[in-house]
């Protein structure tokens, strides 16, 4: 077999807005385990939306958008149910990036080969393919950013706003960019942060970017990351996390209540969380840590929090359907954190 | 209760150098599951420790320093078992840093209530215990160190340096730094990694310092890490990985083979990849995800490769003291990769 | 507070008759991971029904009726989408059995205190209340007809074929008993068959039986069960199993294909196979193990068979509301193999 | 490559009296997570040998004796460390008796084509290797016992008693005998429950029996097998339970608490309660039920109750082994239930 054999049948996204949950969801409601879950972890979500005070943080950990749930987050995006995004490189870079320009992922199979797709320049995520020569032409897209930057460190933040600016001035990516993350956010004024900024495709850019550029050059300070969340936080005191997976995007979210009393903020924890994962918290590790345990360091109230113990391919279309078909973003207004944090009168 | 009551049975961390596992690892091998990927595991990692080429590369991820395995990598430190470490910020940080200040971490109850512990300032780790005060402290130190230092980029490796350091010249934590991680490798120029530096107690720190230093500011450049561990590639040509969990130290460890290529390197996959965890491949998630997948991307070979499906606190102290026990680390040289990063002569 | 505040709001069986989730789950097709793994199950499990040769096995471990899904397997029993069921005891008799008398489970909390629950006889199954009084009436009901049978040796389904009959002939349960398993498989001469009969309410009954009638008493041959089962496969050579959970239930209906070979009968493996479960297969138990795996047992064939990742509660709605809505088991006959069971003319 | 290149090296049971493992484990004590609960379920296995009066129930499901567990299994009866076993039949007549047969399992891949394995009769459980046609051999054999019996109904108890006095009357067993489960349990009087006693090896040879002895006929009564096993609570009102792996053993033991009752004996909850297992509490199945949710039901006391999230081969040979050369066992006395089952005055 050759490599366009196995690049031929593309993932396509999601489309929550066509499929009205609502009713399965409520029956939900008087079931047990996870989807009884489902549905609490789905009420607590629409609860949030209808909360007009309350500023929505969305994390994404595990590789979503290669997954076909982009849609799903461009929705949300789109009609204000998210204000603000944590997520891993992976799919903000290498993943909606990546498809931003014009690039795609590919239906492939968990037994094959590897030793043959290594051969073909194929890489694999579990059931999916990736040609990875286009790969390096996304790379090296963000060396050629950072390239055209002024030389300073920037939030991740700061660089992702660049590349949304970049689909935005060229138009060849006119088709491909209209359901971009990256892309929609840069419209929207939706900040997103990757706190493990080079841990991704947009690492090697910057690898190629300072190797190139010794002294003055481009770096990210995930500092700065830092304390532009809390920023955030501090803005608006009602919050609700939104947790797709664990990793660096929940603990990060998590922090910045504490991260606001550090400067001597009296902020309250975050109003709503829940998460959808299958990790478990008997390892002790963050990703499956309960939401129960996270109150104990003062970060979450418990009385809007649930745990939704299942795969996000599943839950997540079905959790932000319900959401989207009760229709409460409706009267929700576009936050536009991004010129917020540009323009406030923040010390620091 | 009072919060002394949560706060009395200290965590004690394994010490490896007294239990001699070889004959019983060695026995594993003619069993099934897990006990005989133990074994290939423990003997993959001696390989490591025998070829007198490789570079041991461990990676951190999970709460694993205030679970009692500090004396585990310690020992690795102390006896040239391990040439980098890539980690989350929690361990190195929060835990290791932390206990190098002189505080420690408490035997907990999973099923305590957390209301309880809020009320007391204090934060739960599953099963354990800490004093929400003292952690305060750690923060702030990290912030004094920030404010000590020149205003300028620092990759995280540089700012751990700095961290070991303080240690180093303050003598008042003589006995608590002798067994830190963050020490060991600052004595024995072991460099440390924390791609997420900000996602931490140092991110609390940090926040500090830049709210309180506008304008000119020390930053964390975490493309600096990439392109630091990226020259240790390209400088060792032969490398193994030792992976406890996974999140963004795997992936980062895995991904300098292809940023050294990015830079136009030839260099070789990791000769030995192991990784103990309890994340399964099934959802996709980078952290689960098998070494074979890995070498679609061109990052792992396959021939010496083991995933050991366990939970750390178990699986790594009989690892490592299968190799401890061998007795091949007799004969590695220190290989103070980071007076090799701050002298050789590498462009960028 | 007292018992009745626990035992207050009742689980109600999720009907997916009014979901029709068709379009959702050819949406997943083209997604990744357990979306698309669900939509392979789905369209496999509409294989089956559209396969009129196709006997169509279903197994149930775990707590799938007191979770909500009694009415989904109720109505895969009414409309001929099921032939045969393999099941645990909690199901069909703690569970369904329970139900039918006019018995309810109740919606409970996973983190209650258990020690309060044991004051009150309330018995817990994670998030689900059962009062335990309750219990002990079912236990003693299947006392009750053992008592009244004819004293030999019994196959489980031969013995729930009695209790189907008592719930018939006792017009006390004419409303509970309408959406009774049991009872609709009564009705439909639906073989079901509990491997290990004595591991649930009904070894209440039965050990409260044979204590009270030493020497004559009535058996329950578990030899008989795979001797039945085995037999309807030798009658109907194309088969399908419908796997929820794994356990007993999946070892016994794939094991039927070797039993017939042992019979020296000439039988397909199973054609079409597929499994609900979150079992994970690196721990070397049935439950978790892979469909490829069976098939170097002979007993599963590879061409249809998919394993899905995922807890029952969201996935088996679902699953089965994709194969009702595509409406392919209205051309579908009614079996009845307790019919075939009693008259054919098999030797043994 | 041909069947014997696959069938090569063997697997070799575990000799857990070589390895004094009782410092590593008081060690982990003072650790966390699963470490932390090795130690304090080894504490409690030690308490129930040194508890004179407290029965030992062990039950075993997943594929354990292939693995390498059974000269762990195997040590305990030799050392009236347990009383009485529960049991899946793979584990007592696939795996074990089989081996008494002079079989003998292989260590294999879990990454082989399993379609190539077919073609050959080779059976696989994840990494382990079965020659197909000694399979066939051991239901051979078991068909055989059952023709030699009188045409009853027999527990499976009473059954596995006739199997060991199989392999004692046949010196051509004389060497693979020894180290078996059925045969020293043979020896010492040590009662095996298998509840789902069809469900293995045994089914198909007792498949065959029936099949060719319609009518009279040997059979397998679950109910009697309940019955004895709640003989010996009534007649041993302290018990402990150590359990590897969940599924109908688990059950099973749990339940002759609540059988006692039934039948009006007054008894004490289980003493003492251990499980090894991997499986989880979210998906509601008993399997990963929590002692403490078995609490409510009245059938374990929660003082000395320990869950071990580890895979068995792992940390059954370290648990058993820290009570082994604690040597507490040594004033245990035979208990002989056998015997007692079949000789006390007990109505029933």
């Amino acid at each position: 077999m050759e490599k366009k054999d196995f690049l031929k049948d593309t993932i396509e996204h999601i489309d929550i807005k066509k499929y009205n949950v609502v009713p399965m969801i409520d029956a939900m409601k008087d079931m047990a385990f996870q989807a009884r879950n489902l549905n609490r972890g789905a009420e607590i979500f629409n609860m949030m939306q209808k909360d007009k005070e309350c500023a929505v943080f969305l994390t994404l950990a595990g590789s979503l958008i290669s997954a076909g749930l982009k849609g799903v987050v461009v929705d949300m995006i789109r009609n204000n149910m998210v204000d603000a995004i944590v997520s891993t490189g992976a799919n903000i870079v290498d993943q909606d990036f990546f498809e931003a320009l014009g690039f795609r992922h590919y239906k492939g199979d968990p037994f094959q080969n590897d030793a043959v797709l290594r051969e073909l320049a194929i890489d694999r995520i579990y059931d999916t393919y990736i040609n990875e020569d286009e790969l390096r032409v996304c790379d090296e897209t963000i060396g050629d950013i950072a390239n055209s930057l002024e030389k300073q460190p920037y939030s991740s933040r700061e660089f992702i706003i660049e590349m949304g600016k970049y689909l935005d001035e060229n138009d060849q990516y006119k088709a491909s960019r209209e359901d971009s993350i990256v892309y929609q956010c840069y419209k929207k004024g939706v900040p997103i942060f990757v706190p493990a900024f080079s841990d991704c495709s947009a690492g090697f850019g910057l690898v190629h970017h300072q190797w190139n550029n010794p002294g003055k050059q481009v770096s990210i300070d995930s500092a700065r990351d830092f304390l532009e969340i809390t920023k955030i936080k501090i803005h608006n005191k009602v919050t609700g996390i939104f947790m797709i997976g664990g990793g660096v995007p929940k603990n990060f979210v998590q922090d910045i209540v504490v991260a606001a009393e550090v400067l001597e903020f009296d902020v309250p924890m975050h109003k709503y969380a829940i998460q959808i994962t299958v990790a478990d918290e008997r390892d002790g590790a963050l990703s499956g840590s309960t939401l129960k345990e996270a109150s104990s360091w003062g970060k979450v109230d418990t009385t809007y929090e649930q745990m939704i113990y299942s795969e996000a391919t599943i839950a997540m279309p079905m959790l932000v359907g319900y959401a989207y078909h009760k229709g409460s973003y409706k009267e929700r207004m576009e936050r536009r954190l991004n010129d917020v944090l540009s323009t406030v009168e923040v010390k620091g």
